[in-house]
Order: structure tokens, then sequence, then C-alpha cells
């Protein structure tokens, strides 16, 4: 099976659920949490559970569909907290869910996101005892995604964080939610521990890979692409690997932290390329891709294993 | 055992476990997520966590400390969000978090807890299928817990809330969790399914009572005893049973959303204690308490079941 067709069947799949367990909303505070759900979303992190688990047992992903989503509620709710810290307006092609209501409308519609991913992980059909380490582990990287974002705040403050330091935080604010996707989706299909790890490192990788394409979609992509504030990064002195590798070459990005016509936008990105600034970064990012693949060839060949390291390679390549 | 002794023995067991998971804070997040955490409090749903345990089976309550830890840090993290969105400046006697750091800090530092509420659940002693349960009320509980708040807040911009309305916005946000704590102490221990609703619906009523209790506080306590600004709800026109019963006799609490010296909030109480309104009020939380405290004559006689009923009349009788 190609990619595209198979994140299209899991995306159906788990917009149905959701419209199923959030589409009724009655109040307003309901409606507010599922307003960034429901503006769509690729659901990469609910394929890789389900692939995890089906690259381990063939067959097992259809039982665990509610934990699928749950990773899409903890991510959704990181997003939506994410945009009251970082002031951001647009997500998704929609306003955000504190500028549509207001803040602390905003931290509760996260908060209930956050309760009702614990809930949905719960309902998984799996042995009870892969279900509690599944709780334990989405757990333990909602601690740490909350850590990322912290450094990734602090960094903002600073303008000598290290290429380590900034791999350090992404590892935090994104890589441990997908390294948790992948891991869940073992444990819960009854993998191994040598599986679960293998997978669990797949995800971190390449959620940090993920990452550094993130902060190339920020500036490369028109808002009406990427569906956020364009060049965002850029406006906020953001600590991505392209500004410390352009400092590293003496392009001091600092003068750009303001508001950014899109030919300005245009300037600085014929810098990066010219200087080799961007060429480096995407090779960061597909180096880390080619070694978590490498990685997942210690499981047996499945259609599933084929579509992980795709999924990779798209998270590296994608433009949005 | 009298009740006194018995929370001061919970209390230690809960603060020295804080100290030992919190204690050692490396950075500014953890040290913000400890902050209220470390600053005391009564650990009153940790202490109903054990005692329901031990109701339904006694010598269980050992096994399962950080599930009542657990209850203490979902409470905390509801604590430091909610003083946000209030933008209460005090509490347990210290600056709130977001106002000792910063909002995002305070989101950050909330949503940490709340993850670690979830990962100390896991680690109680009982059975695998039991543990699920308990995560489940969990999750559930903190969902509804948004909700009362989010009811809280609406509240404000009213002035018509009836009692019924009233109790149903405390219900949810913190009925919930007294009832989440009872019910996980009862299902951690093994208990039936008419004991843990028995235990829950304890929980719940009790914990309605507490909230009317902590409305009479925050007008009568001053700050230096509930370590919270005083009469805050009257300053900013919180729909609170105080308020909705002086309406019902003519009294319009409205004029007093204002900054209040101690005589005016003096003042206030004299008014409402003449025309009968604390009385009524008060009666209200003590009938609460008194039909739940009847409905655990239904579990087996035992010095925990009687420390639980001298808990639901500490909670309407405390004066911080």
């Amino acid at each position: 099976m190609e990619l595209a067709p198979y994140l299209d069947s899991v995306a159906k799949q788990i917009d149905s659920m959701i419209d199923r367990s959030f589409g009724d909303s009655s109040n307003d505070l309901d409606k507010a949490s599922a307003h960034l759900l429901a503006a769509g979303g690729k659901r990469l992190r609910p394929a890789v559970v389900m692939l995890a688990a089906d690259a381990v047992k063939h067959g097992s992903s259809s039982d665990i569909i509610p934990a699928a989503l749950a990773l899409e509620l903890i991510h959704t709710f990181t997003l939506v907290h994410d945009d009251i810290m970082d002031d951001d307006s647009m997500r998704r092609g929609v306003p955000t869910v504190h500028v549509k209501w207001d803040m602390p409308t905003g931290i509760l519609a996260g908060d209930v996101l956050y309760a009702r991913a614990f809930e949905f992980l719960c309902l998984a059909i799996a042995k009870e005892n892969a279900k509690l380490r599944a709780v334990s582990m989405l757990a333990r990287a909602c601690a740490e995604v909350c850590a990322g974002q912290h450094l990734d705040m602090l960094f903002e403050k600073r303008d000598d964080v290290s290429e380590d330091e900034y791999l350090e935080m992404v590892r935090k604010k994104t890589g441990v939610l997908y390294a948790a996707a992948a891991g869940i989706g073992a444990i819960l299909a009854g993998g191994n521990a040598h599986q679960t790890k293998t997978l669990y490192l797949f995800g971190l990788n390449t959620g940090i890979a993920f990452q550094i394409q993130d902060d190339l979609i920020d500036l490369f992509s028109p808002s009406n692409r990427s569906g956020k504030d364009r060049a965002s990064d850029l406006r906020k002195g953001k600590q991505t690997l392209i500004r410390i590798k352009a400092r590293e070459k003496g392009i001091d990005l600092s003068q750009y932290r303001r508001d950014l016509s899109d030919t300005e936008v245009d300037d600085v990105i014929r810098l990066l390329e010219d200087s080799g600034v961007i060429d480096e970064v995407k090779k960061v990012a597909s180096d880390l891709v080619a070694g978590s693949n490498r990685m997942l060839d210690m499981l047996p060949p499945s259609p599933e294993r084929e579509l992980l390291k795709n999924i990779g390679e798209f998270f590296v390549t994608r433009s949005f």
C-alpha cells in the first residue's frame, strides 16, 4: 500500500471517531475542546500508533483505535496550550482557541482534551498490563513535552543556543510524543521489550526530524498552505536549527525579530540557501530519518514496517 | 483514632513522598510545578483515598499511597490553572505560580502535575484491572472539574444563577474530585460495585459541602488564616450559595464587586448573618454531610468508616 491512501484511511477513522465523540457539543467548553480537533490535521501520530501495532502483530491495529485517538488528543491539547503561551492566532487554518474564545477557555479546553486522552487510551482492546504500561508511557511523555516547550520558550531569550541544546529541546517537545505513539502501538500489540524499544527510538528520531522540517515549513510555506502564521519563528526569535546553523556561518537572524513582509522573508530564504544553511539543516533531518529507518530492519518484514519508513521520509519532505 | 492526628499522619506520608519526588528540582519548570505542592495543604483528598481503601479492606491503604498522591497532584494542577484564570495572587500563603513565574510557566507547571498524577496512579500496588478503572475514573473526573470551573466563570457574568445551577457547578468543580478520591480508594482496595458507588457518592456530596464551606471561609477568614485573598468571591461577583440565598432575600451583593476594606467585609457579614443567609447556607452544607454520612452505614463498621464521617463533619466546620 502507498503511504498517502494509508494516511487517508487512518485520518477517516480518526475523524469519524472525533465526530462521534466530540461532534455533538452542547456547551461552549466542549465546542472549544472540539474546535482544533475538528479542524483537520494529518493524524500522523494515530497513524504511527496503528502502524507500530501492525508491524508487531499484523491486524492488531483495529483493536486499538481509541489509543490512536488518545495520541491525537494529547497532541491537540499541547497545541491549544502552546498557542496561548506563544500567542499564535492561526492554526490548521482556523483561529486558535484562545483567540476564538478567550485565554481561560483555552486553558480549560486543553485540560479537557488531556483528560479525554487518558479515558480513550483505557478503551483500547488489549491486555490490562499492556494498557497500564501505555498509560505510564503517555503520562511520562506529557511531562517531557511540557519540559520541551519550557526550554523552547527559555531559548527565545537567548542567542547562544547550541545545536545539542536545540536537539535536546526538540527531542522533548516533539520527539517524545512520536516515540510514545510508536511505543504504545508496540506495547498494546503485545510487542516484546526489544520491539517496543526499537519502535520507541524510531518514533523519537523521526519526531526530531519532523520538528526540524516543521521549522523549515514555518519559513517556506505560505500561511494558506501551512495553516499557520508564516515566519513566526523568525519574528519571535525562536531558536531553530536554521538560526543556529546561520549563526555558525556569521548570519545574524536577530535583526528579523519583527513583523516581516513576504518579500523580506523571501530575501532571508535566499540568503540562507546561498550560504548552505538550508541544505545543512535538511541533512540533519534526513540523516535522523535514515538512521531510524535502518533500525526498523530489526523488525520482521511487513507492509506496515515499510509504511513506517515511508512516514519517516514523508516527515522530512512534506511542505505542510 | 481521632481525625486530627490521622490527617497529620497522612499529610506526613504525602509530604515526604512529595519531597522525594519533587524536592530536587534542577530547573525552573520543576520548581514551578513543586511550588504549590510544597507549600503545604491539608492533603484531604489523599486522606479520603486512603480511608476509603481501608474502609473496604483494612490495611490496604499502605499499598496505594501513590494513588493518594495522584489525587493531590490533580487537585494542585487545578489550583495552578484556576489561579491563572481567576488571576489570584495568593494561595496556601505563598504567591501563585503565574505570579511568582509567569503565565506560560503556570500553564506548563499545571500540565506537568497533571501528567505526573497519572504516572503515580499507575504505581499503586493493586490489581491491574482495578488500576485501569482508577485511571478511567480519574480522567473522567478531570474533564468534569474543567466543566465545573468553566461554569463557575460563566456564572460571574450572570446575576440570576439558581441554587440548582450552583449545586450542579459545585458538584463538577469540587464534588467530582472528592468522589473520585473515595471511589479510587474503594476500587484499588478491591471493593465491589456497591461499596465503590457508596463511597463515590459519599465523596461527591461531602465535596459539594466542602465547596460551600470554602465559600464561607472566603468571606469569614482573614488572609493569614486561609492563605488566600479575603472576600475575593465578593469582589469578583462569584455566584456562591451565599450570594444566591442573599438575592432571594432581596439583598443585592453586586454593589460589593470592587476592592473592599476589612470593615466593609465585616458589615456584609453582619447583614448576611442578621438576615439568616449564613445559617441557611450552613444548613445546606451540613445536611449534605449528614446524608452522605448516613450512606456510609452500608459499609461494615470500622475505625476508618468513622474517620470518613469525621472528615465530612470537619469539611463543614473548618475555618481554613
